[in-house]
C-alpha cells in the first residue's frame, strides 16, 4: 500500500517507521515547501502533489491546518481518511464546537464572538472567569486568552478586535472556564466497518501550554467507559477512519471535551512501547482498512517531552525500559525535537525509573517532572 | 551518528528502522550491485564504497560472507565492529572452530578435510555418524553432508572430492553428529567496555535446514546461565563489539555450539516485540558506544518466519499481540519475505494466539508449526 500524508513532520516520520514493516510506504506532502518527500530521509521524490496524489493508494494527515485548497482536492481524489470535514473540525473551533454539540458529547459552555455585542454576549451568558480561543490555527496554548474580571473586558477586547481585524478569516469562540482536575487525553481508532479500538486514558501534564509529560498507568475504569462513550459518539457522527485524539477536562470524574485532534497525537506517542500496537501503525491499519490491532496497555508507560534539546545526557539509556525518539530536526527554542518513552512492568516500577531519569535530566530543559512522578501512585 | 552497514537486506533494514529513533543513520553496502544503498528505500545515495566509509561514524556487517579485499579495506578504516577477525570467524567454519578452542567453549569434536587422508583420519578419529560442512559459505543447511554407515563413505568422498577440487578455498569440517533434543540460540550483545546483555535463550524450530520458528518464553535458568557464560567466553576472546548470535544443541541439558552469528540474527526477530530493547537497537548501541538496553523479556514471544510468499490471511492482524514484518522484497520461491511476531501476556495466552494463527495459515506454506505449539507449555 502507498499512502501520502499531508505534512512532513515527526508524526508522518513516525508513521513511516511503523508502516514499513507492513509494507506500507509513506511519503509526505510538505506543505511549506510545497513538495513531496520521504518523511524519514526528507529527501524530495521528485513530484508534485498531483502525482502523488494519483500514485497513493491512501491520502491521510499529520495536522489539521491544511489550506483549503489542498483539503479540496484531496478530498475530490476520493482516497481522503479521514477526509476534509474531520481535519476542518479539527482545524477550526467553531466547527469543533458544532460537532461536539451534534455528537451530544459534553464541553464547556461557549458563545462565538465576532463583534463587541458578540463579547458582551458571552461575558452575560457564560459569565465570568472565560477563556478564549481563536478560532484557526490555535495550539500549544497559542491563540489564547483569560479573562477573570469585569474591569479588565475592555482592554480585552481592545486585543481581540485587534486580533479579529487582521484576518478576516478569524473568529473567536469564548469559552467558560472549567475548574478541571487534570487534563487526560484517549487516542482511539476506528475502521470503516465501524470497529473502534481505544488506548487506556492519558493523563497529560502541560508547561506553558506545551505538553511535556503523557503518562498512562493502570486505569480509573468508570472514567475509560465515559472517555470510550464519547470517543465513539464524536467518531461515529463524523463517520471517521482513522487514529483519532480528543482531549478532555476531568472535572472530579466527569468528562469534558477540550479539544480533538484528527490524527496521531503527541500524548499518544507511549504507545510505541507501552501498548499492543502503537497509534502510528493503529492509524495505518485503519487507514488502509486492515484489521485494527489491540490496544492494550502491555505496561505501564510515560512519554517525556524534549523541547529545544538536541541531546540529552547519554547516561539516561542505562535505564531499562527507556526509548529515546529523534526527530531529526533542527534545534529550535521550544521546539518538539524528540521524546523520551519510559516503561515499567509496574507502577512502582515505572516510578522508580521516572525518579532515576529526572534526576539525570536538567531541571531547566525539563521543568515540573516531579509534579508527575508524584502522580504515579 | 552514521553507520554504514555491509550487506543491504532485511537486517540492514531492521537496523535502519530502530537507528532512526536514536538518530542513527544507516546506509547499506549492497555487495552484489557495489553500490551504496538507503536501506529501507533501496535508492542509490550516490556515493562509492570509500566515500561511504569516510562519511560514516560505524562500519558494521549484516552478514559474514564478505569479499576478503572488502573486508579488508573497512578494517584498515579504524571503523569496522565487530572488525574483520569476528566477520571471518563467522564465515569460516574452520577459524570459528579455533575461535571456540581458545575460549575454551564446547562443541561437537571435529577434524578438518582437504584430502582423503584427512577424510579417513576424520572417520577413524570421530567414529560414526559424522556431519562433513563446507568451510565456507554455508548456511541454512546449504554445504552440508551426513555419514552414517562406513560402507557409504568411498561414495561421499567422492562428492567430498569433487567440492574440494572445484574451490581451492574451500574446506570441510568433519564433526561428530550430535543427538540433541532440541537447538536453541542465545543473542547478546557486548560493548567496548565489556559490558555484555543478552536475550533470554530462544528455542528454534528448522525445516528443511531453514528456520521456521523461533520461541523465547519462561526460561530454564540453569541452562540460561550455561549459554551465558559461554557467550561471554566467545566474545570475550573476539574482544567483540556488536551483537552476537550463538547456536547450541541442547543435549540433555549441556550446551555444545552448533555455531556463531557475528551479527543480529533470525533467531532474535522476536525481540522486536517480546524484549525491552530489540536486537537491531541493541546492535547499533553497542556499535555506537552507548549504554546497552535491558535485554529482559518483557512477554512470552515468538517468531514465525515467512518464506517464499508475498502475502498472509490479513485475518491474522486481528489476533492480538501479533506484528508483522515484511521486508519489501521480490518473491522468491523459499525466500526470507518477512516474519510474524507473536506475544501473550504468559505463555498459555501466547500458545492460544499461536493457534489461532496456525489455523489461519496455510499449511503448505508455514508447516509443522503445530510442533512447536506443542512445546509451549
Amino acid at each position: 500500500m502507498k499512502v501520502l500524508v499531508l505534512g512532513a513532520g515527526q508524526l508522518a516520520r513516525m508513521m513511516s517507521l511503523a508502516g514499513a514493516p507492513l509494507n506500507i510506504s509513506i511519503s509526505a506532502y510538505d506543505v511549506n515547501s510545497d513538495s513531496i518527500v520521504h518523511p524519514l530521509t526528507q529527501q524530495p521524490l521528485g513530484k508534485g502533489l498531483d502525482k502523488a496524489i494519483a500514485d497513493a493508494d491512501v491520502v491521510t494527515a499529520e495536522f489539521e491546518h491544511i489550506p483549503l485548497p489542498i483539503l479540496a482536492q484531496c478530498q475530490q481524489s476520493g482516497k481522503f481518511l479521514p477526509g476534509e470535514t474531520a481535519i476542518k473540525a479539527g482545524g477550526d473551533r467553531r466547527l469543533e464546537k458544532q460537532l461536539l454539540d451534534d455528537a451530544a458529547v459534553r464541553s464547556a459552555a461557549y458563545h462565538i464572538v465576532n463583534n463587541e455585542t458578540d463579547f458582551e454576549q458571552a461575558i452575560r451568558k457564560l459569565g465570568l472567569p472565560l477563556v478564549f480561543k481563536s478560532a484557526l490555527a490555535g495550539y500549544d496554548g497559542k491563540g489564547q486568552w483569560r479573562l477573570k474580571r469585569a474591569e479588565d473586558a475592555a482592554a480585552l477586547w481592545q486585543q481581540l478586535d485587534a486580533f479579529l481585524q487582521a484576518d478576516s478569516k478569524q473568529s473567536i469562540v469564548a469559552e467558560q472556564f472549567i475548574p478541571f482536575q487534570r487534563e487526560v487525553s484517549l487516542i482511539g481508532a476506528r475502521r470503516a466497518n465501524g470497529d473502534v479500538q481505544v488506548f487506556p486514558l492519558t493523563e497529560n501534564h502541560h508547561v506553558n501550554g506545551v505538553l511535556s509529560v503523557s503518562l498512562a498507568a493502570a486505569g480509573n475504569e468508570q472514567l475509560q467507559q465515559q472517555a470510550q462513550q464519547m470517543f465513539t459518539a464524536v467518531a461515529n457522527q463524523l463517520n471517521y477512519i482513522g487514529v483519532l485524539a480528543i482531549e478532555f477536562f476531568d472535572v472530579n470524574g466527569e468528562l469534558l471535551v477540550n479539544e480533538i485532534a484528527p490524527r496521531v497525537h503527541n500524548s499518544g506517542h507511549w504507545t510505541q512501547q507501552g501498548a499492543d500496537v502503537c497509534q502510528f501503525e493503529q492509524h495505518l491499519r485503519a487507514v488502509c482498512n486492515l484489521p485494527l490491532g489491540s490496544a492494550a496497555l502491555v505496561r505501564p508507560s510515560l512519554m517525556v517531552n524534549i523541547l529545544g534539546e538536541e541531546s540529552v545526557p547519554e547516561a539516561i539509556l542505562d535505564i531499562p525500559g527507556l526509548h529515546l525518539h529523534w526527530y531529526g530536526k533542527t534545534k529550535r527554542a521550544g521546539r518538539k525535537m524528540g521524546h523520551i518513552n519510559l516503561s515499567g512492568a509496574t507502577t512502582a516500577e515505572l516510578k522508580a525509573r521516572f525518579e532515576t531519569l529526572i534526576s539525570l535530566l536538567p531541571e531547566t530543559a525539563f521543568p515540573e517532572l516531579a509534579l508527575m512522578a508524584a502522580r504515579l501512585k
